[in-house]
């Protein structure tokens, strides 16, 4: 991953701050005749859009799609197809309120990327918080639904399983639960915990951290490159960029270091004259390679650090003040990153997908 | 990373397998002018070389460096200096004995790479586990000797903090005593612990998994390249692509999770002019952009998947067996991850610190 | 130089179709604080821009540049500034007239790229050349005009030198002349000619192939990344990469295979204390490194494909027929190649700048 | 291409300095089960080699190439295959005499990479050359007959077609000539006037330039990764790449601006059901990608810079000095520049192939 691209052969470049005019992503190296609709794109980011609930940001942004280039309509009537060459998406910035952030043009909000943007580049586009915004995960959630379609048969879907420190009953995990609730939660008991949590974080002015996991069924063994270009490293590098992303596992992750060796190798057996492992420990990934199960993924998300609990910081002139961060912000990141970690499992799938194939002729 | 090739700037590629004649690797883009002698580089390795207790492989390999390229002495009593031309370093495989491997050139592993190297290439060196085997990351080790020396000031360093379910007591941390017990473990009083545990195991003919802690010391605030490129998404990966890694974190990790916003946010002060951080929840990275604080970060590794307990699992032929690993293997490959673990973290940290300087002009 | 990105850390990322709404870069990489405005950028395409002439395509296209990111302005009547973030940049195509294009679809023009595009991906937007069209290096100019700014005292310059078989007198090279012919050409008597011998080729409905020359003064000693990110490898691959190039030479390029070594090898001496070259063979690059005299590359680029003289080729469907193109052409795409040459070579010294000063420290 | 290697998916990397104990390099991104043997590679090499004739430099180097890594024998009599690892080749440099060399450690020749070494980076291997020096062309080689072997059906050869101002006639061209001289040459009758006029060169203690062709059958239609990652712009720089080459072109190359649309467009008709081009001034791409014709190239390079006639220059004090350069070396490098010529095509068409059955599937 290099500066604002990802992936080798489904390369994804993004572009844009909060709260410049528009935003964007460059696909390249996308396959050729892959069906492809702004429908489905916007599909993806109506999941990720914020203002649905009283859970996430109030900014209203439609966040419609529209796709630039790469695409070609052979016939009158025909589906839209990908031609090979770079797909161009963007998304218009609609409700840009930058004098919300008069305050924060001045002072670095702790927890936030506000003081290293600084310290790195000299300067900072502070509106909205620019380029460290959350905002540019919409075109990541735009390139995933683009990377879905590469891996046939490919189902990437995650889930939050864990706001606070009140996490979901696994033996309660019900797909279709997902759509009933603002939290992409699975657990409809778990639901109305974390709504009381929740109002009462944002009563008090505070947020709070969470744990999302995404699952990829339909992976074909052999995807990744080891030894550094390992499927899990990519996809640990692919969550760990998500914004306020601090913790990945794969798999039994931490967990395993708490197992005995009998534990947690995978045994296999045949089943249908094909490998069959009769857990899944590894998560889908042994050596860095897909294993042909499902793959699993977790990452934590930090709570939000634009709270309006006064914190103790420092201006850009260098004097200590105190700081309270007033604007639109969602009291748990973790909810709408759920649709942005399946886009990043998806784009690094893609991605070693069209790698393997390269270098094998399969997949 | 592209398969066998980490960094951007600070470029290491690796090679060999673990019972070919030798293993080596290529750094490319190394800044010119800087000391280095084959001295340097095996006392790194010798930190990481196996059969150094009985907790770790009997495998004898003397795993002497030597530097094949890249440097140049001017002056017959000078220093060994780099001259940004390719550093080739090889080591020699010594004890190869494959035919302890006889079995497993046919029946996979549980847990292990076998299968997924098969289901990819088509094609398997089963020596010693080829490629997959942790014998590659003795070049991980001699490459990190040299990216230690890329930023100056920079200390970076590595301890066990859990092996099985026994963590560390933080409170007893002492750096000193790493070097008094052969699992770098800096708590003295868990030492005791580990070696009864790890003994029990060993005899049992089992393994563990474990957690490995990496500290960096003297990072200039500024290296990382969001969004794609963050300093710990960089991370993550590099740790996740060493051998057993199945999680990675950084800063709180996971337990962010569970903080508030104001828990978390590491807030700021002034001492001696510049910002001071009050608390380091973030682990030294905000927004993917160092913040000049100690980077922490750390991985679990599952236990060795090669043990003599008896595992269900399949041969070439499809065929379901029973498989016990003979061998020599490590029964908890995470106490030589430590160095493998600070290796990786010198090398991202030497390749950001000079993609930053390519960007920006300073460090 | 991968797919549609070239530069490794100066990164240039051009999209879009000739027929589609917009055509766009992102340039990833930038340093932070240089100071760019979009007049500046016009200033450059308007050089570029079709229309201005009879001796280039008569397409209408304002060619106006809208900078979407990666800027900011401190205060109000402060200078925009890059930010280090990715800067985006956009030109909506105006002047589409796609039905001229009609025949196009379902025909290969001889010597254009419709054929290869259909074999490689299996389908083409045939519209105006889709992505192969010229109009693609529009945004190479815009995406130049800000590298321009990387190295700091650069001046990169291009002249046409040759048209059909008429090359121009070196001996009568005036830089002021350029700006007063429709050509880039550096010689008043040469303007005539090419003048007359472009009227007949277009009565003729034919066309002319030309030699571009680009030259770069004040690039620093040092550039370079061999051995195989030479300086001249790269400034080879970016010449190559322009549409119709079909040769590049640096220095005495193919006329140094006619010379001895006395005759070849630039001599050195000290002048102003500094290493001095008495003559320029080398065109500024020796080994792949830029030795801080002028730099100097030739490239010739084909004579127009698409032509009114009727041309054996086959359609989609494998008949053999006729051909006759229509639509805007250039009689001479040598012309406007100039300042597109100009824009790829700044590319490459503002990406090689970048990088010499990652590794070295030093500019 | 990055520093010191080169391609993305089949991706070589080559180390080593003139006078240094080994040269070598690695191969990244094989594919696996590829026969391969040292006595193929060592073909190659041997056609390279120095020392066999009076016209190439008396330095004997044996060149025996060893596979260290990234093959296995699956059966005791079966072939060596590749397994999908990193190749690591190497050669024993054994013929080093550096004493010859001890004037230019001080002292900088004209027309040589020495002096922008030192502009660079500070230092320098001035022994044999160093870094700098054509052994580093060994290892080109040596890559280039493992790609030789990726695309099915592709022969690529190479021929010497102009030495000083004496070309070939293309009329009387031969490849069976080839191996009946020590030039490469397809024209007997030429081989008489090269020998004549190089006798006559060394004796005079100077040096000739020379024009090689490189010629590619069997590559198939569509690869190629426009619009920078076209096949032309990457045959152009890995021939530029190659020591003393200054200027590249391809099918009618720099003639190609002296002639009309209608002369240069190549006509296409249908033969044997396909596509079939009735000239070839394209030299097989169009549009950066492959036609499915010949693919032609021709590089010069300059004449060798190390010659016996005194010629002025400067010293590393920065003192004006006369130097006459001794040691062993070619008196026309382009002789040699054959099948390094030859191994550059190969690799670039291995790379392109893998990358286009990564995005589209087929090739």
């Amino acid at each position: 991953m290099s500066h604002n691209s990802y992936g080798h052969m489904f390369r994804v470049t993004t572009w844009g701050e909060s709260h410049g005019p528009e935003i964007g992503c460059v696909i390249d190296g996308c396959p050729p005749r892959i069906e492809i609709s702004e429908a489905e794109i916007q599909a993806e980011l109506d999941r990720r859009r914020p203002g649905q609930s009283r859970y996430t940001t109030q900014r209203r942004e439609p966040d419609k799609v529209k796709i630039l280039s790469g695409v070609f309509r052979e016939h009158d009537d025909g589906p839209l197809l990908t031609t090979g060459t770079p797909l161009a998406l963007k998304i218009e910035n609609v409700d840009r309120r930058s004098k919300d952030y008069a305050e924060i043009a001045e002072t670095y909000r702790p927890g936030h990327a506000d003081i290293v943007y600084d310290m790195k580049y000299g300067i900072r586009d502070h509106r909205g918080g620019g380029r460290s915004s959350a905002r540019e995960t919409a075109m990541r959630v735009a390139a995933g639904a683009v990377a879905r379609k590469i891996v046939p048969g490919l189902v990437v879907r995650g889930a939050l399983i864990q706001i606070g420190d009140i996490a979901v009953d696994r033996s309660r995990w019900q797909w279709e639960e997902l759509d009933r609730n603002p939290f992409f939660c699975p657990d409809a008991i778990t639901v109305a915990k974390w709504a009381d949590r929740l109002d009462e974080v944002r009563k008090n002015g505070s947020s709070l951290g969470a744990v999302v996991e995404v699952i990829a069924d339909g992976v074909p063994a052999g995807l990744g490159a080891p030894v550094y270009g390992k499927l899990d490293a990519d996809i640990a590098a692919a969550l760990m960029s998500i914004n306020a992303a601090k913790a990945v596992e794969i798999g039994a992750g931490f967990a395993a270091a708490a197992l005995t060796g009998e534990e947690n190798a995978d045994e296999i057996r045949i089943e249908d004259g094909r490998p069959h492992f009769l857990s899944n420990n590894a998560g889908g990934i042994l050596g860095g390679i897909s294993t042909g199960q499902q793959i699993v993924a977790r990452f934590a998300v930090k709570p939000t650090s634009s709270i309006l609990t006064p914190r103790r910081t420092i201006d850009r002139a260098g004097r200590e003040v105190d700081i309270v961060t007033k604007g639109r912000h969602d009291p748990c990141v973790g909810i709408r990153a759920v649709p942005i970690g399946e886009a990043m499992l998806a784009c690094v799938l893609a991605d070693h997908y069209l790698r393997h194939r390269g270098q094998t002729g399969g997949a």
